[in-house]
């Protein structure tokens, strides 16, 4: 080898000659949270034009610098604001009415996924009625109109019964545990007022769903993507669990029998088959005492289980939802190490995060992704990602970082709290 | 386990309820190219406030909506705009006056590095005025500043020599290649104008250093971490391969004899603790026929041959870097895979990246990292990395991907051009 002329070395980033290229595609995300904020990130590796629907600049896609569109996922004239100059919309969320969705759609505007596709993820009720059918196995459940189908189907079902609001969204309206009948004679008017509200949503179906109640001997989420044309690349199941209804933890390769992760594996890609799925698509599922493997819920846009990929695949979710949803080849799913992310809660109202994050940080392996987001109790700010020879080491190491961060109690499953 | 309430999961992102949360910390860095975009994107991560100093919104850090202060490196005025605010002053690049940044620094200013240090990338002259009498092994070199002092130079050490700018960032003025004394003659007028453009720079060193010219049997680079109190992560060195002078290639581990790279790592950590380093340092290293390992550059900043630790290693280098001038505990160093990047060199104007681009991720394995630069011929608008179980591996796949991408021919050292 010849020692060869060069140019100098020090000048560091080259100066830009004027002009900025070509975008590589444009895509329109409605919503403008931290699964927007993150996909803008990658978005920046493709030179993809990300443009997002936001209320304001404090949300978190835009305050990490995302072209927006002012505007309310509710109102038709923004949706097309924001579908206009984008060659595909996608989706940070689902509270976005399916009726401006289909009309969108009808107007030329391309979404993925499909207002058809998307409403399964929009509304629980449509998801059983499309997907049970089709033999895809969940829960008992029936619909509830009234206090009279609840207390019909607990005398069939047994007590304690599940109740799911079927269209999300709404403050204190998520999925609530009814120990017996006269659990739901104290909430039965807050349930189902008289004034149907429903309707008002376009929805024909019921407000709430009853499900039976479970016992649960483990949760895990399927991660996929699936482009337009077919193509389909299968993170490893993830495991999850759960603490006071909020998801806490994740850690992958999920701790369950490979019979088990093959099977939920097989019917997230069947699912995805079924509704045409554009994007990344998360499948979560109960994996009952009895032996049952349950659909519990379905997103169809990058998802909280989904965080552990940024680290622990070759392929982050985000990267992968942009290619997916442009009908680029995939990237490859395949697990590069064991991990366990830990979502950082915060544990109070006060802004102390800066001063601790030097403290979490001590542990090189940290893996530290936060939102933009002012802390409030009980408020998902962040995760963190922690990669290990096994998982049980990269948990400890997670949930350690996580109490330091949060100046919370370290969560442990054995019941014995500890201060950080 | 028990099946708990839940908050409804169809959601996706929070709505964020009014409210910006406090910065984790505030970072000035000056220059807005792509160190600092892909700095914007680790910034986010840790919700450090990162604003850069650019002269348009072209630029690939405000392209990537970087908050910024509109002003030129070469005016005190806005380089204090951009102190101001800033708990931390960094650099994308060198070309910057010295003396505007001690200036900075005696005015209060936390500049990390501190300008006594940085000069020491700013200035080869310096930098071999500092390193060489502390025992770091540079090729046998001269100052010049005429012709004569070439001459000279030649005359004791042979031709061909190397003639290196000891000041960065004019176009052209680089480094260059003499093969001989009419070489010099035809170049000399250009080379040493009468007009001394230097005493206008207020440095006192010459304008030209001349070296030996090197048979060389690689090139390696060792990048590291230093915090100001002290503490250092130093990743694996990382074999480099130019072509037409421009770094095009990296690879890790680098393919250098053991003992070589554990001196390399030696050497940059002594050098990195001699000057005081703080932030990401970049150390060059020739390893020559004969057996010596020479210093060749020093970059105190994020650094091309550090791109591959954004997948390569646990943490990358731009996360690394806010960390190390925040004085905040380092991350992990360590390799978590065999890998090889490319630069993207445009071969041409014409912007056809985007139709290309979906070709070039048909390796599933492919990372790819855009810039937010128009093509121009010999411009590095990107970069991609592919990791493999060994490194030719990874080295095959993602020239492939490169040559797919730029539409040029497959670069092989064997010669055999390839249309890709």
């Amino acid at each position: 080898m010849r020692q060869e002329a060069q140019p100098t070395g020090g000048t560091g980033s080259e100066a830009v000659l004027g002009g900025a290229p070509a975008p590589s595609a444009r895509v329109g995300m409605v919503g403008a949270g931290q699964l927007a904020r993150m996909t803008h990130q990658a978005a920046l590796d493709y030179g993809v034009a990300l443009q997002v629907l936001a209320r304001g600049e404090d949300e978190p896609a835009v305050a990490a610098g995302a072209p927006w569109v002012r505007g309310e996922p509710g109102c038709y004239e923004d949706l097309v604001a924001l579908a206009k100059g984008s060659e595909v919309v996608t989706f940070d969320h689902e509270v976005i009415p399916p009726a401006h969705l289909r009309r969108l759609a009808d107007a030329g505007h391309v979404l993925r996924p499909a207002p058809e596709t998307f409403v399964v993820s929009q509304d629980k009720w449509v998801a059983r009625e499309v997907l049970g059918p089709a033999g895809f196995p969940f829960p008992a459940h029936g619909p509830a109109w009234c206090a009279e189908d609840v207390t019909r189907f607990g005398d069939r079902h047994g007590w304690p019964l599940v109740l799911k609001a079927t269209r999300g969204g709404y403050d204190g309206r998520g999925v609530r545990v009814l120990e017996g009948p006269a659990a739901l004679g104290a909430q039965a008017a807050a349930l189902f007022p008289t004034e149907d509200r429903q309707r008002d949503e376009g929805s024909e179906g019921p407000p709430w769903l009853v499900e039976e109640h479970l016992e649960l001997a483990a949760e895990c989420a399927v991660v996929l993507a699936r482009r337009p044309s077919g193509q389909m690349a299968c993170y490893p199941p993830i495991g999850t669990r759960q603490v006071e209804g909020i998801c806490r933890e994740l850690t992958v390769p999920a701790d369950l029998p490979r019979t088990v992760l093959e099977e939920a594996k097989g019917m997230a890609k069947a699912v995805a088959g079924t509704i045409g799925a554009a994007g990344v698509m998360a499948l979560e599922c109960f994996w009952t005492r009895d032996g049952r493997l349950l659909v519990n819920e379905l997103a169809l846009r990058p998802h909280n289980t989904g965080h552990i990929t940024m680290e622990a695949a070759v392929t982050s979710q985000f990267h992968q939802h942009l290619r997916a949803v442009l009908d680029w080849p995939l990237g490859s799913p395949a697990l590069r190490s064991p991990a366990a992310t830990v979502n950082l809660i915060a544990a109070d109202d006060r802004a102390t995060v800066p001063d601790r994050l030097p403290l979490a940080l001590e542990d090189p392996r940290v893996h530290l992704h936060l939102y933009g987001k002012a802390p409030r109790r009980g408020r998902k700010i962040g995760h963190l990602t922690v990669l290990g020879d096994d998982v049980g080491e990269a948990l400890d190491r997670a949930r350690r970082a996580a109490a330091v961060l949060l100046g919370a109690e370290v969560h442990d499953p054995a019941g014995a709290g500890r201060r950080a």
